[in-house]
């Protein structure tokens, strides 16, 4: 069923409920897109993503972490070397997931200078 | 080039400025989602998206509308009837990011069960 009729049938607050949302909260989600995105390349540690991302705090890392593995869209593995080695895949579901990212991201590239464009052109009604 | 790549190679200030970021801003407010998934189906009136949507207010509708028309996602055309018409249509632009978002949507049905699994099975390693 294409998406304008789903939601065209279905009471606004199952909209609000159903996995779509889900995914969409995950995607608005700027840290959770940025260590998919990242974890894209491959298997990475802690200390490597938090250097990639940069400004994240440790407990913002953490817990963004730790979604995505509740989600099922990576796995943490614990290595058993001194000192312990930790690290974080994408599952089958998030390299899923990550593949249509990388095609909006692709689309975002291709198409950015198109909406600014668009908003250089735009005159608000009210103005 | 693959996003981990432009990701890990491109400072976190300039990521949060890139047309990525746009294009995730968009996506993670559900009101741009349900206004570009309802007008897949075909042009519609203010009133007609109002309705579909339900829980919308007035102004929460007319400012996402507005930001859609500002980026060229959809166009708002207004009709010299009495009393006057207006619809709102996506663009070729809006379209092919509609066609993104539903593969996004059609991503989290088929996969909302294995989410749902990895939630149940999870367990915090804090517990």
């Amino acid at each position: 069923m294409p998406l304008s009729d789903w939601l065209s049938s279905t009471p606004a607050a199952e909209v609000g409920a159903c996995p779509v949302r889900d995914v969409l909260d995950r995607i608005g989600d700027k840290w959770s897109v940025l260590v998919i995105g990242l974890l894209g390349g491959g298997p990475l540690r802690f200390m490597e993503l938090q250097r990639l991302i940069g400004l994240v705090s440790h407990r913002m890392l953490t817990r963004t972490l730790r979604g995505l593995e509740r989600d099922g869209l990576i796995t943490r593995t614990v290595h058993p070397v001194v000192p312990p080695r930790v690290d974080y895949e994408l599952t089958d579901l998030g390299r899923s997931l990550q593949s249509l990212l990388e095609q909006l991201a692709q689309w975002a590239f291709a198409h950015s200078a198109e909406v600014a464009a668009a908003r250089a052109a735009y005159r608000d009604p009210q103005e």
